[in-house]
């Protein structure tokens, strides 16, 4: 994700100082005349602006509070905008720490695929100090579309884990919904058609219906290849499920749809689209 | 719901044969003129074109097949509609049995509360033999604006709950996601915002949110009164659990749902709205 | 089943009349003098204590109520004991039918499978006229060495199907317990010791634990060959779930585990032994 | 559970240091000649054995790793045993920074109330290097009359949490069969009976029945006072969560388990037994 967001702001004419763990990934830049560095450190001594996008909280931590991480070298008064998809309690730890030094950290998880990233039309959902917002979505607006407020520091965080757990549970459901239709003897075109002009209508059925033959240029017309991977849902229930118990917010189909995304996992499912639980649920044919 | 539908049916010039288990639910009938019989094999030895709307499958099979049901004197040709929402499988029994005697069964139930029915816009849902739709349409037709055509006998049922199903995941789903933002510090409303321009959207959040306060007209404004009550969300998704037992299809957010509002009706939610179950999740406050 | 349990009727000396679909099921019977008859309702004409043991509910209803049904030619006076494990309400109908021609009938479904019924060692739980007990218990103590009185009709199925509810329950909660200690990095041999010197003990860990080299001498030792098979159990979860539904009492864990052992059976698990949950829910190694 | 723990020690002879958030809960101690200190620091600077029992994580991160906290002055050789229930992650962190300053770290969970307190028949399941496991039995052998090795450090956690994980299945899955079984017309005490002497059997049913009327002497014979707080359950299930959300195993019904207790948390029942699920899951008589 953060090759195309890079570009994007190159586009709008921003000089970029830029770090990844596998330098390969920043050669491309190097080439293009922009200054690569060494540690997230450097990047904070050289940068008043930094935006960081990891896989996982502890990827987060090391960047920012590690033995080389941004925190040890950042200028007072940096904005620091994290777009990770993480822990919200790990993004408020990290605002803390940032405001001992006079920093100021926002998250801003994204959401959209690496499509959106290339054209620019990502959502970013963003929390933070409500006075420094105009300030991070001058820089989100170069590489999104939709750059949305949602109050303190973590917020952003807890808006796309929600987002996404609706997402799963509604996935999971048009899909059991689809498949048992199916075998009452309904036609799933018709089926879907139904379901979309009624109360049962969601996001999974009318825009990213999970059956082969119902829609065209989505992942089930295309063998559940693109798309938002398995994985990457499993990832984002575990952290619904960490919020939720910590929290002590109940969740009963929200853990289950986690504990059906692990399954998949285990199963071999990981690198297809999280559409695939329809095939997931079906009879196999071969045994 | 049969009063109001009977009342549209007069409107559109139809003379009535009526029967109904409680004589006072006659009475109106009677006084405007209609006739009113004592027995279904009364109604079915003078009219060729009966609806039928009962609570239960236990009860379309007594009216049916009972010793004193249609099928005892139905005429040779007969139109016979169920508008109740029952098990397809009871439906394409009672079809079979409908046809021994030259007449046809359809399945029609019907989507959209009292108001729906009143003002003649419910949606029916039906299932039976296609060259004999055109036939149904014109009396549905003048309780219903949306006729739909599902496919052989029981798929009008089998839609029904296919959709009812997928509804009850999603509102479920709907109220955890809403509970837990919350918690995590989101306000309701912007939530609610953000999740219907994303791919969390479904009718649940955009169109019947459970929270108090998001949205205005709906039973979650009103103190969950009015609405689809949660007694009858929990039939329906008896009825879902049965064809999915039967038809071997894994539904493992569809039996949670089931069973979340299995315990709300014994924890004293029946009367009110499915929407309740926002109400369920939260923190008591007194204890 | 009824093969061997035929077998120790006829070891204590009871002549037999018998009938199966299959005929070559009796050959074995005929060659050893014993009568074979051409329908169920010709056994009725004979006996006047007949047991029957059929797969589902439908069979049951066929065998008795059926054009060449038991009841059809039934004798005053006659002991009727169905040993299939079918839905109690079924059992209920048929007593109540049986009762109308002046006969007896009895649930007694059978717990063991075919090596106990090999050596008389099956379990039988009986519901019906407690005055008539005795009568049965005569016949089944000729199979099983344990006949328990239930109470009323229906309530030998209660109980099989109560037992075997917790047993699913049990199984998946030691093999998703089990996965995750081992995961945690604890010894299998050594958990299951911990688990069943503690609260955790229960018939599926200490007797029958899941996970292969923890045990010798039961299936999980065995690639999950013989025991119960996968697709009994998600027949027997399907009557508790029938059960539920008509009762109206929630059953949460019971409906999940019926799930679980219905996606077992569409994965390719319905011929292995029902503690095969474990290997379902490891990480598969191959891709 | 610190309080009798320590008494034990001291009727063994080990003279006691003593530190505790609460000053008041060292009074007792203080007055029979103990020595009691103002930090858990100061413990460290004075002896070389050590034993903590904390609420949750965060306390005994603080308690060995904060400002104040037992490593920042422990001496090089000491055995520090926690004895909290917390997440096997924390522990396994703890030991790494207690071994950097040359102490060992074991973790040392409990199992059994306050009265096994009190009598010294405690479990301890023990996590650790192996050769120290003696120095560890020989304290903890005061206190409990069961100390299991479980392996590396952490592994006395994992059993724990495995093994109350385990419990809350089967005794949700207990209430529900026995539930299910009662209103299907089985008495319940012949009930439990049945399932105690065959493949249901549990710790659940056979020593701990949550059905008022048919055990004496458990917390459901006394109003579900007394025994395992539904709070502590949750509190034990959310850790269990977290490990399998990070060791990514699949955990449908633990997973559902720790809802259901999370919900009767917010319902009322958090002070009541864990085996109240029972009355949890029953119909409410008012209303």
């Amino acid at each position: 994700m953060g090759n195309p967001m890079a570009k994007n702001l190159m586009k709008h004419g921003y000089p970029l100082i830029i770090y990844d763990v596998f330098p390969d990934a920043c050669k491309e830049f190097q080439d293009a005349g922009e200054q690569v560095v060494s540690s997230p450190e450097d990047v904070a001594e050289k940068a008043d602006r930094i935006i960081t996008v990891l896989p996982t909280s502890i990827n987060a931590i090391e960047a920012y509070s590690g033995a080389n991480g941004i925190l040890k070298k950042v200028k007072k008064g940096s904005l620091l905008i994290d777009s990770s998809t993480i822990d919200p309690a790990v993004s408020k730890e990290l605002a803390k720490e940032a405001e001992k030094m006079g920093a100021v950290f926002m998250d801003a998880p994204v959401s959209g695929g690496v499509g959106a990233a290339r054209s620019g039309n990502l959502t970013f959902m963003v929390g933070g100090v409500e006075d420094e917002f105009a300030a991070a979505q001058q820089l989100l607006g170069c590489m999104g579309s939709n750059v949305v407020y949602c109050g303190a520091v973590g917020t952003g965080q807890a808006a796309k884990i929600c987002n996404n757990m609706l997402l799963a549970i509604s996935m999971i459901g048009t899909a059991e919904t689809m498949n048992l239709g199916i075998r009452l003897g309904l036609d799933p075109k018709l089926l879907a058609k139904i379901l979309n002009m009624s109360s049962g209508r969601c996001w999974s059925s009318d825009s990213y219906n999970p059956v082969p033959g119902v829609m065209d240029g989505v992942p089930s017309a295309n063998n559940y290849q693109g798309g938002f991977g398995t994985t990457l849902m499993a990832k984002d229930l575990g952290l619904a499920q960490d919020s939720a118990t910590s929290t002590k917010s109940p969740i009963l189909l929200g853990s289950q749809a986690h504990q059906i995304y692990r399954m998949m996992c285990a199963k071999g499912y990981s690198q297809k689209d999280f559409s695939s639980v329809f095939q997931f649920l079906r009879e196999e044919e071969t045994f």
